[in-house]
């Protein structure tokens, strides 16, 4: 092909052009839109809105359930939920390079065909009819590429120009989401090798955090949450090895859910160094409410996943654990007197202090929990950064071979904050592979003694809350677990509170590094999020558990606020 | 230590000798029974309880569910119990060579503690209350050796000889066991390395088939199937990497479960290259009867395993799932007018012919299953010997390194049969490992496919039946699957009835020489047995369909047997 002999730069700026020649003339931005966009800290809310009519943002301020719900009450219609999606990625990715694949024609003409059966049938073709739902550009859908961010993978399958392949595969969960209606409209971004907690790559460049574009929008599914920020989207996958659902959902305030990698399926889904299976990728939902996390897992599981995917384990959608935490807490979040309070362990911090916003964070989750009847214990686990250390050796051990072959498809180079990382090395021997997987069974094992050490003697006990955090440890310490995690929004930075304390005194030189990295002034509007962490396998658990501290943390701000108004109606009376 | 600076030789002596002291004087056989013993084609039944008094004798004669029941019906104590099958492993030991371990002082210890506790509370402590559970001698039980065969072993703990670690180890299914009422009493032979179908290890030599001597007992969970077919234990645990506890089962004419290998605890269980666990082994059930792997399934899931070992999936055990099954077949093994009938696939050959005894037992099956009214398909699977081939380059991949570490403790060599395939290589290189990871996950989802090529529309579809077979293929493929499989017992070698055809034409060199390893003469009376198979995680769904099948198969031969002794009726008439 001619276009493999052309330079990576010039193979690039033509997928990116490509790309935004799919937008519509009508939404494309002007220059000085753009130009207005780019001197803007906060792209969220009314300022992307200022691009949309007031049906479209109606539409795209509601979330997932609502929507299929008012589609399916006739309310709305799967071109008009779609169309208003489509216009806001559009323009969500010309203020903040979000997406690798825009397919809105695909959209557009498979909405219109939803809403002809619905017109036809009197009824939705599944629980996600007519809801358009984003992707991580790792996921195949036909008739478009996955670059995953190499410029070597454009207009390709995986790099195998073969036209038997190209635009052919479709993962089984995109097949699962056609069969249970979801419309799908654009693939989102990622960092070159899916490993870094950033979203940069060498094909649109790097993607900002819209609440905040002094930070980054994490990685590596960093494109889905910015989008979801920006409500391009209200319903999207990512993946996870290292916190790549946990830490953009935390950097960008969205909802992500990180289940055990074999819950979901991976099949036929592009990824780093496939071979290396010992510590699995997992498929995750992300979202802008915690309602659409639980549509989604019920949803997928509905479809028997594990009767196509091997890999997935038979558990389907536990019901009964929604009811039995249910039980527990009331919908304010209370402790249910007839039943057993949860019981949460915190992590305060793992050797590396985090940021005043996020520990502020934390103490606002501790607060509504306890004030609302349940219990809180310290969580002092096996060392959470020994458990890092093994993982990433997990992560390293083939020397950078996949992920260079990938670079040499068509010659780019690493994105500098890689250059070291990944740098071909000589791959570990078989005999320090197996050592090591022994290690990771090992750190398993004690940590999840540790867990059963916290537990009462009636055997019960919940989740840990931990910071998500750039530094990895505090995410990715979870996939040597393999443990579930929902990530919650929980405050923003403030500059005004979230001052910095100059006689803390680090623990270490790491501890020292990252303390000095916080600035008030460049923090400030970036959001908090939290992980809600449990065992292998209690997605249903962690997302009932996510929904009564949410719920305990709104019934503690309504408080406060009524308690506010109080004193200020009594100082004037 | 001393016993370091002994020959191999010597230290193997000792402990074969020590082990035979564990024996009460009144168990042991004079030389005159031993020698007759030695002549003796088939050790099972009459001859092994011309050992016994008539109480030992009804007693080791009734199954596990009985067993459990009498006691708690307070008709049999676990002394009694206890004491009868102690007795019964003490004689199959001396004529069979099967044990690597004996403690039954600890056991009649804890039987009386078993019935002190029921006399004082009027209650059982569990499901297993006072039953004898024999382990392969993988399991850690506290006080006693764990060898695996290995003379470097003795007396230590995996070599080690640090008395904080010797004999202080406990396996997590052995406290799970202990919990549920279980008594432990001796530890079963296995194969050097567990990884051939064979029992011969340097310690004790060679275990031998009790039903016909002429013949292996198979492995590596063969000293476990051979105890079983003496009736000195009715239910206890092996493992199975490649088929170890369904080619003994098989052979000797007795019941096992393969699960897949996250459904069982293997915490603190000795194994063969621990860090190989891309396919990993699976803790399997055996037993002398099919309620008995039942019973124990269900006893040891409600002890909730995956809250100790992060490595069990949390799947309780199901119970709908045997109600669903129970709907689909009468009592009598025949298909349920208002059910679905069962669909089972019929592996017949997969290029290597089974023997005719075999082929027979596949008939026998297929048509009770078709006289009870289920369907019988043939299966024609992608490549199994394929499947085959990338399991065993797992196995081997290592380069033999961890065997030769634990032969090097003592200086032991590797028993004749695994020279070749066990000398110490170069390991493979992590790409090359990895990419037979991505071979292995590309085998399962092309099979997993072929399965539901195979269903119906209405989505139902029963397992296949396929042959165990010492060649490894029939039992091998399966564990690259990570399926399920039941083996049932099914008829016995007849000389007379299974005699070579001549005619045959070996489809390959293999065939050929598989083909003129059978001997009617030698093979007769060699139980047959036979693999029912499900897919991942249908433990439950797999030992409900073997029921089925073995009251159909009971249903024939009562059929026959009336219809005979009609006819033999009729015929004096």
């Amino acid at each position: 092909m001619i276009e493999d002999r052309l330079s990576w730069e010039v193979r690039a700026a033509i997928k990116r052009a490509d790309t935004l020649k799919k937008i519509p003339a009508s939404w494309k931005l002007s220059h000085e839109d753009l130009a207005k966009a780019e001197k803007q800290r906060d792209l969220t809310g009314s300022f992307i809105q200022g691009f949309l009519d007031a049906d479209e943002i109606s539409i795209t301020s509601k979330d997932s359930v609502q929507l299929v719900q008012e589609i399916k009450d006739g309310k709305l219609t799967a071109v008009q939920v779609t169309s208003a999606f489509c216009k806001t990625a559009a323009i969500a990715h010309q203020i903040n390079n979000c997406l690798l694949e825009i397919f809105f024609d695909q959209a557009l003409e498979r909405a219109a065909w939803l809403d002809a059966q619905f017109a036809d049938k009197k009824s939705t073709i599944g629980p996600l009819h007519g809801l358009p739902v984003s992707l991580k550009d790792q996921f195949h859908v036909k008739g478009v590429d996955t670059t995953m961010g190499y410029v070597g993978w454009i207009g390709s399958n995986l790099g195998i120009s073969d036209p038997k392949q190209v635009h052919q595969v479709e993962s089984q969960l995109v097949t699962e989401l056609l069969s249970l209606g979801a419309v799908l409209y654009c693939k989102t971004s990622v960092p070159q090798t899916l490993l870094i907690g950033e979203t940069k790559n060498n094909i649109i460049g790097e993607t900002l955090n819209p609440n905040n574009r002094h930070l980054s929008c994490g990685g590596s599914s960093g494109g889905e949450a910015a989008l979801q920020a920006l409500r391009g989207s209200v319903l999207g996958f990512g993946t996870d090895i290292g916190g790549s659902v946990r830490i953009p959902a935390a950097f960008n305030g969205t909802f992500s859910l990180k289940p055990t990698p074999e819950r979901l399926s991976y099949r036929c889904v592009a990824n780093t160094n496939p071979g290396q299976n010992t510590y699995r990728s997992a498929v995750g939902i992300m979202s802008t409410s915690l309602d659409g996390l639980e549509l989604m897992l019920r949803a997928d599981l509905s479809t028997k996943p594990w009767l196509r995917d091997p890999e997935v384990v038979p558990i389907p959608f536990r019901e009964e654990v929604l009811s039995e935490y249910a039980l527990r807490a009331k919908n304010d979040g209370t402790a249910n007197d007839a039943a057993l309070p949860l019981k949460l362990g915190v992590l305060w911090t793992d050797g590396v202090q985090p940021h005043p916003p996020i520990t502020r964070g934390l103490h606002i989750v501790v607060n509504a929990m306890r004030s609302a009847g349940h219990k809180i214990v310290q969580w002092n686990p096996p060392n959470q950064r020994e458990g890092r250390k093994i993982h990433w050796a997990f992560l390293k051990a083939d020397g950078a071979h996949d992920v260079q072959n990938q670079l040499a498809l068509s010659g780019e180079p690493l994105i500098p904050d890689l250059k070291e990382a990944f740098k071909l090395r000589d791959p570990i021997s078989l005999p320090e592979y197996q050592d090591l997987t022994v290690q990771g069974l090992q750190y398993e094992a004690e940590y999840s003694d540790y867990w059963n050490s916290t537990a009462e003697q009636d055997g019960k006990f919940g989740p840990s809350t931990h910071p998500p955090h750039s530094q990895g440890p505090y995410s990715e310490f979870l996939n040597i677990l393999n443990y579930t995690a929902v990530v919650i929004p929980v405050t923003k930075a403030d500059k005004h509170v979230d001052t910095v304390d100059k006689s803390y005194q680090p623990s270490s030189e790491l501890d020292r590094q990252n303390w000095e990295a916080y600035d008030p002034e460049i923090y400030d509007g970036g959001p908090v999020g939290l992980q809600i962490v449990g065992r292998k396998f209690e997605e249903e658990k962690i997302l009932s558990i996510a929904k009564i501290v949410v719920s305990a943390m709104e019934t503690t701000k309504a408080k406060n606020t009524s308690a506010r108004v109080d004193s200020e109606t009594a100082a004037k009376m």
